[in-house]
């Protein structure tokens, strides 16, 4: 039995109702458009959590699978920490509590009641907790704690261990997948005896989210490190890959952070090194979200709807039968049969849609708002020349191609496509990446053009602070081996020696 | 990178330590050491909580690939829902507030702030949200308040979904994986336009779990229904799989809920059917846990630790050379490099113990703690001779092989201790499933002998209760197919038609 992420009768609602609003009309709007009329997620009853539908989830999985494959390749274990942290675990690292503390979700009470009154359920009075536990929105705190127990000498470093887990932060504003109260993601913890050994895993992992945005979701990234305003709470480095996105905004694709000893030392994780000698703990930690789905969509999509790079699509060809009658489905049906089996043997994920209620026309845009990458149509004419209409979701080109050799054909296609959609991203980035000297252009590139901007800044604070503040941009990132450049603030004036990523962001 | 779950140091600590409580000796401290000494998994600083050590959450990974691979072969497709409900969803269905309202983490402000008087960081009380949010028991509510978007019509029906989700119960006494306050689970959803199909699907899900419960983890189980006071709250029917563990007592396995229209009611989910007319949706829901666990743990494993079946063991293999120098290390090495590419390339996870800070004979007992079903040992005279010494875990038979036929012996061996440990677990519930036909006989075989007890009882929920109070036993189920014989109820003499069977559970 085949997975089926969409109803017929869902589709048939698709084809029916009007097209999803364009890019250029209202870009968030079609961004929305996409998320729901794509049925990947809606808003729930509870405020800024989504529900994630079959289709939306299957992309996750997908990106699941193969992060998780690449963390196991290198070296990583899974476990599990729990749900709640104590109030007071929060508070251990100095840094870390202001940056996480305020917005949480926080338990106070284990028990409901009958309302005495007849008002219904209602907390216990007499089940208030001693200690409020709050929702993690990211778990240092707890791991850490734990660390301490299993950490005593060098032989039981490195601990390379993940994490796949929910996490709330109580969001004022939420988008769906892009910011939301409640997301999943991916949380690596690791413990390490030197520095230079949780640099290097820190470096690692930033390496291994880089591979997988480009090559599996085919988002071309940046690599950098954060200035110290845009670091994660607690970490003594934070290292990032950045997207841009097809309105020109930039989005933060994943993290890797270099935790130095600070929370060994928030949680007393010391170890016995070679030489006999207590020693405080270096660690890491790295984590990508549901977020990264976000990504996906605003980094492809056009305004008939998604556009999947193959190897994240749930599903990657459909074959659509063009038929009068039961005789001429099923002669499609018998014909394409042994294609499908050679696709699947293959890897690859194929449907025939014989639903009858439905006309090819609406089929085919419904396929493209799904972002099927292959679509392959079969008709009496087909039939009698052996030949089938092969649709490519990316560019939209249509060619016919022979029947028979569609099983090498399509399998190309695919790997063509997932090519294709990362030099388009790519052409793109470069399009818009743009050199600013004077704080002026800055600000006119900003306003005009969007997408990246490389200038100079004296390195303060300050002046990342003030600009944020005129301009709502943020330095995305240093770039890792930035090329270096004399040159002047564009605010201050004052010598820089390298230019920054500068960007709006989501 | 091969994964790490234990590190060396850590079995080094294992070796070093004495045995484990024997089972005669105390079986529920033997219980704790197989989960602690194993390192699957620990209490948390958060009470009632457990952390889920990697060796622990690899057997769940494992049983969840498995689960999963099973129920997208029966055409169901995995999604996400919030983890919080809002408190009166919990109050729309009658019988399930009873059940699940009653002890529960429950959320009643989102956010935290500097103590104005310098305590530290405590609760805003501006940030009481007006309605409490509870954390997840089960999802039914939260799940049929979003059905009723989806579904309007027979087209939109059945909707098969699965969630892998975290969910919380606030347990007064709790037990590593048995009972603990929060657990790791799947829930499934599902939808149906009729009473008939959606029975069908609750009892081929119930299916699904006996299959995977006696062929992957080899413990055989009783399939039947509960009783109306063992119900689920809000269920019409529940099924459910139940086993036996080692002291006679029995574990609940999974269960699956046929709900009639009790949630479609209450959150008013209605189809137009094909007549056109209205109806209310017909529902199910089923589940597994991290409880499975336990089950695993207390159905195979003995006094030198655990005795994991191979197809859900994390390591299966593990090769322990026996060496002096570094010199008889690396040519065993080279000995079986071939034959454990051979054993990967059948999907057999193997390891090769190079450390030369444990001997042998400690090796020997930390794997058996571990419970890895086949170890190979080579030494000198192997080496010589060209052969192996073959240790199965579950008879702990040693047996001289030859190294060239290991390719072949090893995957036959894991599959002849696969299918062993289901019999020999078979056999032990055989042995330990009595008859009683007087009351006196039913109390004697409690205390004595424990194990499944069958006995007629009247039907009502009185004589049930009073057994419970009297004798700590329930009623597991009434097994599907159950024979008809013509009894006396134990208690009451009042005429029964069938026996149902009865022990002290988890």
């Amino acid at each position: 039995m085949a997975p089926v992420y969409i109803t017929n009768k869902e589709r048939t609602k698709f084809a029916m109702s009007k097209k999803i609003c364009s890019r250029a009309e209202d870009y968030s709007q079609w961004y929305n458009d996409l998320v729901l009329r794509g049925k990947l997620a809606e808003h729930s009853s509870v405020r800024g959590c989504m529900v994630i539908r079959p289709y939306g989830y299957a992309l996750w999985e997908n990106m699941k699978t193969e992060l998780d494959k690449k963390f196991k390749e290198t070296g990583h274990v899974n476990a599990y920490f729990p749900l709640f942290i104590p109030k007071s675990f929060l508070s251990k690292e100095a840094a870390h509590v202001e940056g996480f503390a305020k917005e949480c979700a926080v338990v106070t009470h284990y028990r409901l009641m009958n309302d005495p009154n007849g008002g219904g359920i209602v907390v216990d009075p007499d089940a208030k907790l001693e200690e409020e536990l709050i929702v993690r929105p990211t778990s240092e705190t707890i791991i850490w704690n734990t660390y301490k127990g299993w950490i005593k000498s060098y032989r039981d470093l490195p601990l390379l261990i993940n994490q796949w887990a929910n996490v709330v932060r109580w969001e004022m504003r939420t988008r769906l997948f892009l910011r939301t109260a409640e997301f999943l993601w991916q949380e690596g913890h690791t413990a390490h005896s030197t520095s230079q050994e949780a640099i290097q895993e820190a470096e690692r992992m930033l390496d291994v989210y880089a591979d997988f945005v480009e090559n599996f979701l085919a988002i071309p990234v940046l690599k950098g490190v954060k200035t110290p305003n845009e670091r994660f709470a607690g970490a003594v480095e934070t290292y990032c890959i950045e997207a841009l996105m097809q309105d020109g905004k930039a989005l933060q694709a994943g993290t890797s952070h270099f935790l130095g000893q600070n929370f060994a030392k928030a949680f007393e994780v010391q170890f016995t090194n070679k030489e006999n000698t207590l020693e405080f703990v270096w660690a890491t930690s790295w984590g990508v979200s549901t977020r990264l789905i976000g990504a996906l969509l605003m980094a492809h999509s056009d305004d008939e709807g998604l556009v999947l790079p193959p190897k994240v699509a749930p599903l990657q060809v459909v074959i659509v039968p063009i038929f009068k009658n039961d005789e001429e489905l099923n002669a499609v049906f018998d014909r394409v049969s042994g294609l499908m089996a050679a696709l699947k043997a293959k890897g690859i994920s194929v449907k025939f849609d014989d639903d009858d209620q439905t006309r090819p026309g609406f089929k085919f845009a419904q396929y493209e708002l799904e972002g099927v990458p292959v679509r392959v149509a079969i008709g009496p004419r087909d039939m009698a020349n052996g030949t089938a209409e092969i649709a490519r979701r990316d560019t939209k080109e249509k060619q016919l191609m022979q029947l028979d050799e569609l099983d090498t054909l399509i399998p190309e296609l695919l790997d063509a496509i997932q090519a294709n959609m990362f030099q388009k991203a790519l052409q793109f980035r470069e399009e818009n990446t743009r050199k600013a000297d004077t704080y002026e252009e800055f600000k006119r590139i900003l306003d005009d053009e969007a997408g990246f901007v490389l200038a100079h800044y004296d390195g303060t604070s300050e002046t990342e602070d003030k600009i944020k503040e005129e301009t709502k941009a943020t330095i995305r990132c240093i770039p890792l081996n930035n090329p270096l450049e004399e040159g002047v603030c564009i605010v201050t004036g004052k010598p820089s020696k390298q230019r920054a990523v500068f960007a709006r962001a989501y």
